[in-house]
Order: structure tokens, then C-alpha cells, then sequence
């Protein structure tokens, strides 16, 4: 096996559960494959304990969808696959279909750097019913993983009040990809820039770093190494002070500092990468100062999260920028957001969607129902609630009332006069042709900066934020509830 | 930004932190580059609290090492890259020179399936300074998350007991090769089969797979769905059963089943993925042995891992085969393994290795310096107990002392005689050429059940394992300590 010559040379349409396959060969044998199906891709509840989530990833599922096609050795693999008498799994005629499919998909999705809640549609996949299944599972690995950490890097931001947050999980992050779209994710989220020297050539992010211990090992004192790294880098010297102890290290950085100086650079701080952060900061925020260098930085890291950092902040620590590894990149808290993917809606042959509903035992997984959209309602810059309504509803009416999808005595009443509303989501493909103009990676984070700006902090706090009102307009709730008990008494509960 | 055409068809040089090209060229401009430096890549903690890791990822290590090249989109990257003045960060010398860069380390390893313990080195690089820099991060990455997975993978299939486990976490993984590398691993660690079709065909793993609510959903009635799926899959039928309420579903896949066995084929089970699986897998386990068919199989999902699996098994479940998702690849409760790469030694002048230290606060910090080597005593094919020893020491001596690393009050003292010896570095380069012959996937997961079956069951069990001694051979600890406190005093204390 060579990662750098067969993981990712090939095309990406395997990258799905074989169930999706399996399925998909049954609906083509049934006469199915083309009805037209709607699924929303939605999560159930904000990671992290939080208040809100950060979408991300859409740029990866735009991508995907365009170059979505099997090639000669996807169908080579399928071909070889053998039912237990030795006939082959799949017809040949099934394949020439794989083969010769088109993606035709329209979709439907939330911008990335938008902040979005439980319930909600993400991403809306309309189109034939093999192409959506298919989808499923590309489009969940995706979107799953950048919006938890894009969430996950805004609370840390949040966190940092404003001091840079660099990210630097490459090391720790959970493979080759895990690491870039983790880095893409944390930009998106708010961080300055990454240690990810690849992520910072794809996707064009600010990149950063100095040196490690190694750096100070290699030499024969941490003097000598300080002076050969300066040699190097007179204009960005972060010295790394606590290989052997760390107040001799920031005492041998100033005295390092002040030999740059004489050259006319400015040494850019020193980092502290164990032991106790706020007392240390402190430390060093004061031989800095009282050596002549009020403008160093002290730069932090090991193991941090949004939560050691707030607690650092309230013991006063005097940390200046945060770096951040293990902790962001793989979402350490909750490594997986659990969003889905659900068939909401099949065109019957007059045309009409009609809803489809999975009941469950637990009220939080029976799916929404109908081809959807979602409406944010806001006054004044500051956002009021969001309504999932069905598709074509008219959003202009003077009042509504939205009911809580898992607790139906939680309503609120909307009225809309004087208020902005956003159709959040937006068009992305029709007939499987892009229509979408695809920001950069700057205006994306920039949204997100915005966006967040316009949610009050209670609801962005790290613990017990406030909850975020989101419901069902009532005709859909009633549709809903409805459909449920039809199904119910349809099993003869 | 394309995932499928920009993402991973360059090379992969750059898949780095940018601290480690920073000091790259600061040890090029100090005279340093070429030095002889030997790192060790090891972890300190066994995860998931268990009694030991399963290493795993060597494969990719070597495919990195043997593509490491800098090509011309990354040096074009590199040579945009400015001071705060505007001058070049990189001088162009520095570039050709990386451009030049022929890898040349030796590389020695732990196999893959190898169980392996805290504080041994996993892989050993040894080679130009600058070099053995460059890879830090991009070996880190590869070992620890497929190291991770394929312990977490060994301990839920220890908690199966036997039944077969499939992984299909693809959905809920970090990213597209955080799924592929850990169905990966998770096959190695002793799941039977994956979801993930791309890892099918890449990897060599069996795939496995049926149908999902959305095909239930797509019909107009439970019976339906299962009749068009039979109709596909006559001989490959497990029926999930829980879309609107799971005791019907069984009475239905029951009905299909008897349906199936008129045209001679046998349904091969049910699935069930949501409720109380102990209570469920009963019933339905009764209801398909009154119906006639005892052969046929309860599978079970929903969020699973291994201590849920040993909650089911001792609440007698009737579950047969075991599908593992989200907990499995994201290792859901420690989602890194921590593993770091030191330096431990640098060849001075007249050939001899310089051992060299970084000194922590937390004595399981401090790394063991010097150029290692691991020997693993048994006796029987039961294994007896690590010892980590300077590269050259006689390895026949009758008897050694090794000491715990972290607590120098646990010693142990080996009798060679009449034990066998197995040393667990292996050469995998010499001077950058290959010279180790690539197991295939399933030979690499027959060694992880053979070394695991070599461990006596108190260091596997779940919780509270006993500890495995793994100890530094007395001169090594003594040469450690003397030079702690040389470093100490050196820095004054």
C-alpha cells in the first residue's frame, strides 16, 4: 500500500458504507434508483456542552460532489466481489449504470462559518434516491468532523479574549487528513494560524513556528542554541525556555534578546511548555518587563483547552498567545459530533413530496419530516430565533409560533414585523451543476467572526450556556406529530 | 481547494510543522544538518487506562520514507515565504539543498501487531540531523492514531469474546484517512470486516454491509422493504429491524425469512440498532429459534464499545456479532495516544553517541538518552519482561536487572537461561534504502492475535490490568541519573 501513490490518486466514490452499495443495487433492482428523495444532514445536540456549533466543510462536500464518479478500479473492485455460490455480487448491468451515472443532485446547505443548531438542516440532498444514498456517508464524514472542530476552536477563541490562539495538532491530529481538515476547520473557528506546513500550502493559512527541545539537546548548552537560532532568525525569535529549567531559560533569553537587540532585532517572546502556566507566566511577564523587553510575548502551551485557558485567564496568568495541540484536533472532550443523515421526503408520482418518518423510543431521534427549510429571524443585528418550516411556506405571515422538536410545551411566538430573516439554506447545486460561488478561506472565517458577533455570549459561554430557540413552524410540527401516530398505529401499537 | 485533485497528489514533505523547517534551516546555516542524531518515537502511558498497545501504522512509515522528497509546488511554497523586512525566509542554498535531499536515516521497528509498552521506543531513526527532524511530525502522526486504533480495536475484540466484530465508523471518523487508517488498524487489532469500501479495496480488509432505516423508509411498508431487498440479496440477508418498532420488525424479517427459504436460501439474520439491546437480543433470539431458525444470526449497534460489550455479555445478551462505529475510530475515550519523538543521542566527533537528556519536572517526562535497543524475555511463548539496554550490550549475559523508568524502586531481576530472547527493533532502512520485506495486512493481523495470546489475560482485562514489567537495563539507569543530575547542576540548582 503507498499513501502517496494509491490513497488518494484514485477517485474518492468507494469513500462510502458498502451498505450504501448494497442498497444502492437493491433500489436499481426495484425499480427505484431515480424517484426523487430529499435527505437533511443534521446533528441532535451541540457538542461540547454548548450552546451553538459552527458549521464547516462544505467546501470538502462541494468538491466531492463534483468529481463524483467511479472509475475503472472502483468497478474493478465491485466486479470481483462474489455472492457464497461464486456468482459475482453485482450484475454487470448494474455497474454500467454506476459507470455511466451523472451526478444530478440538487443542494441545499448552510455556508460554512455559519452558526447553526440541533435539528436543522445542514445540508439538503434532493435528488435520485441511489445518488442521495450514496452520499450519505462521504457527506457525514465530512461535515461531521470540520464543524466539530471549528466549533471547537470558536470556544477556545472565546476562551483566549482575543489573544492569538495558534493551532498545532498535526502531531497528535487522527491521520493524514484529520490533521489538515482540522487545520482548515480551526482557522475557520478563529485561530491565527497553524504549525501545519502542508495545511498552510493547500489552503492557504498563516503558518507558524520556531523550535522544539530538540533544537536545544542538539547543542552543547541552551546559550549556544539560542544564539544559533538567532543567527537564523534575528526578526522572529520565540525562544523556547524550559528544556532544563525554566527560569535560567528565560534569564538566557534575555541575555540573547539583548545581543539581537545590538544588532537592531527585536526578540519576538519565549514560550513555556510545562510546568505550572500561570505561575510561570507571571515569572517570566517580569524578567521581560524589568529586562527591557515589554513588548516580548509569552507564548503557552501543553495540553490546553478551552478550559484551562479560562482558568488561566482568572488566576491572572500573563500569557500573550495560546498554542494549542492535542486537545483541539481531535476534539479531545467529544471527539465526534453524531450528526446524521435522514430521508425526510419521496416524490410520489403526482409530483407531491411525501414526508417519511423513522420512529424511535428516544423523542430526540424521530426525524423531521418533508422537504425543509430554515428561516433566522433577527432585529437589530442580533439574532431572535430560527424556524425549520416546510419548503415553499410563506415566511412573510405577521406571526409565527415555533415548537420545540423534543419538548412540545416549549413554544415561542415570532412576530416578524421589523425583523431581518435569512433562508439559511442555500443553493449549492442544481442538476448536479454548481451554482455556487465558493469564497476563500479568509471571508469564511470572517463570517464566522460575524456571525458568532450577532448570538449574545449567553449563549456562547463554555459552561451551561443559555439555549438558543429553534422550532418546527406548527403545521409542520402537526405534520409531524401526526405522521408518528399514523406509523404507530400502522404497527398496531 | 480540491480534496480529489489538489490534497494528496503532490508530495507529502511538507506534512510537517513549520518548527521543524525553521530548525531544519537553522541547523543547515549553524553547521549542524549532517550531524549523526539517533530519536526514538515512544509513548508513556498505556491508553485507555488497559494494560498495553498494539503498534501499528509501519506500514505508512516506510511508504513516507521512501517518497521523502521535496517537489517543486512545495519549494515554490517555501520560496514565497518572507521576513518582516521583506527578504526570503529560506535562503535559495537552503532550498537546493532540500531540493537535493536524498533520505538517507536507518530506520529501526517494532512490527506491526507487536504489543508494545510505555517508555521503548517504537521506531528508532537515526541519520543527518535535519532529517531525523523533518519527520518528527509526519511519524507521529502516522504511529500514534493507528497505534491507538488497533489497541482500541484488540480491546472491544477481547470483550466479544470470540464474535465477530465489524467496524463501521467511516461516518463518524476525523476525516477521510482518520476512517481509512483506522479501518486499517482496527482490522489489525482483530475486527473481522469493514463498512469502509475505499479501505476494502486499498487495503486488502473484507467488507461488509446491508441496508440502513432509509431503505425501510423508502417503501411503503416494512414487508416491502425486506421482500426488494431479499429479492437483491437472496443469500446475504440481514434485516434491521428497528425503523418503526423492533418486535414487529422481527415478526417481519421472520415472515421474509420463511419467504426466502421456499427458493432455497437461508436469511442470514437481524440487526438491531437502537433500545435495550440485552432485552431485545433475547427476545428476538427466541422469537427466531421458535420460528425455525436457530442458524440465524442477532447483530447489534449503537454506539458500542468494549465495556459496553462486556455489560451485555454479562447480562447474558444473545448477540452474535457486534457492529462498532464512533467509539472504535475516533477511540472516543482518549482520543490520542500521546506518543512523542526524542532526541536520545548525537555522534560526536570521534564516532562515539553523545547521550542526551530534557529534564521535566515530572520525572515521567524526562526521556531515556543513548542509542536503544529492546529485548523481550519469554519462556514458553509466555512472555516474561521487557528490557530497554544500550544498542551493543550482551544480550546473553545470565542474568540483568532492569528498572522501572519511572519508579526506580521496581526492579526486576532475569534469568537468561532456558528463556527465549526476541529483539523488537527490527531494521526497516539502512542508509534510506529499504531493506525489510513488507508483511501483507493479514499477516500482520495473525501476529497481533499470536503476541496478544502471549500475554497473560491480567494485563488485557479492561479494567484495573496488572503491569507488565518493562524495565532499563541497570547501566542504561545509572548512565540516565548521572546525567540528570549533570544537567542539573550544569543549569545551576
Amino acid at each position: 500500500m503507498k499513501i502517496t501513490k494509491d490513497l488518494y490518486q484514485g477517485s474518492l466514490a468507494l469513500l462510502t458504507d458498502f451498505y450504501q452499495l448494497t442498497m444502492a443495487y437493491a433500489y436499481w433492482k426495484s425499480g427505484k434508483a431515480e424517484e426523487t428523495a430529499v435527505f437533511n444532514l443534521f446533528f441532535r445536540k451541540n457538542p461540547f456542552h454548548g450552546g451553538y456549533t459552527l458549521a464547516a466543510g462544505l467546501d470538502y462536500v462541494i468538491d466531492y460532489c463534483r468529481n463524483f464518479a467511479f472509475d475503472e478500479r472502483d468497478l474493478g473492485y465491485l466486479r470481483e466481489m462474489k455472492n457464497k455460490d461464486g456468482s459475482p455480487t453485482f450484475e454487470t448491468a448494474f455497474l454500467e449504470y454506476l459507470q455511466n451515472m451523472k451526478f444530478s443532485c440538487d443542494i441545499d446547505a448552510v455556508e460554512e462559518g455559519t452558526v447553526v443548531f440541533p435539528h436543522s438542516p445542514i445540508i439538503k440532498v434532493t435528488g435520485p434516491l441511489l445518488q442521495c444514498q450514496l452520499l450519505e456517508t462521504p457527506l457525514l464524514n465530512i461535515i461531521n468532523f470540520q464543524t466539530l472542530i471549528a466549533t471547537k476552536a470558536s470556544r477556545i477563541v472565546f476562551a483566549a479574549k482575543g489573544d492569538a490562539v495558534l493551532e498545532f495538532g498535526l502531531r497528535r491530529a487522527q491521520g493524514i487528513d484529520g490533521a489538515l481538515a482540522a487545520s482548515r476547520a480551526s482557522y475557520i473557528g478563529g485561530c491565527s494560524a497553524t504549525s501545519n506546513v502542508m495545511a498552510g500550502k493547500l489552503f492557504d493559512i498563516p503558518v507558524s513556528g520556531t523550535h522544539a527541545h530538540s533544537w536545544i539537546m542538539a547543542f552543547s548548552t541552551e546559550i549556544a542554541a539560542f544564539e544559533a537560532y538567532a543567527a537564523a532568525f534575528p526578526d522572529k525569535c520565540v525562544f523556547l525556555v524550559d528544556t532544563y529549567d525554566t527560569v535560567n531559560g528565560i534569564k538566557n533569553a534575555i541575555q540573547v534578546g539583548k545581543q539581537l537587540r545590538e544588532t537592531g532585532n527585536e526578540m519576538e517572546g519565549v514560550r513555556i511548555d510545562s510546568g505550572d502556566l500561570a505561575y510561570f507566566s507571571n515569572v517570566a511577564r517580569k524578567m521581560l518587563d524589568e529586562a527591557g523587553f515589554p513588548n516580548a510575548k509569552v507564548v503557552a502551551s501543553n495540553d490546553l483547552d478551552e478550559h484551562i485557558i479560562a482558568s488561566l485567564k482568572s488566576q491572572e496568568a500573563t500569557i500573550d498567545t495560546w498554542g494549542i495541540g492535542t486537545k483541539l484536533v481531535t476534539a479531545y472532550d467529544q471527539p465526534a459530533l453524531g450528526a446524521v443523515y435522514k430521508l425526510a421526503a419521496i416524490k410520489s408520482e403526482d409530483g407531491q413530496w411525501e414526508p417519511k418518518i423513522k420512529i424511535s423510543q428516544q423523542t430526540i431521534k424521530i426525524n423531521i419530516p418533508g422537504n425543509q427549510q430554515v428561516i433566522r429571524y433577527s432585529k437589530h443585528d442580533k439574532v431572535v430565533a430560527d424556524m425549520i418550516c416546510l419548503e415553499g411556506e410563506d415566511i412573510d405571515k405577521e406571526t409565527f409560533v415555533i415548537i420545540d422538536p423534543v419538548d412540545p410545551t416549549k413554544r415561542k411566538k415570532i412576530f416578524t414585523k421589523g425583523m431581518d430573516q435569512e433562508i439559511l439554506l442555500k443553493p449549492i447545486f442544481r442538476n448536479g451543476e454548481m451554482i455556487y460561488k465558493i469564497p476563500d478561506i479568509h471571508t469564511i472565517r470572517e463570517r464566522a467572526k460575524t456571525n458568532l458577533s450577532h448570538f449574545d455570549k449567553a449563549h456562547k459561554r463554555l459552561v451551561n450556556p443559555h439555549t438558543y430557540p429553534v422550532g418546527l413552524e406548527e403545521s409542520l410540527y402537526q405534520l409531524r406529530t401526526d405522521l408518528v401516530f399514523k406509523m404507530k398505529n400502522y404497527n398496531g401499537e
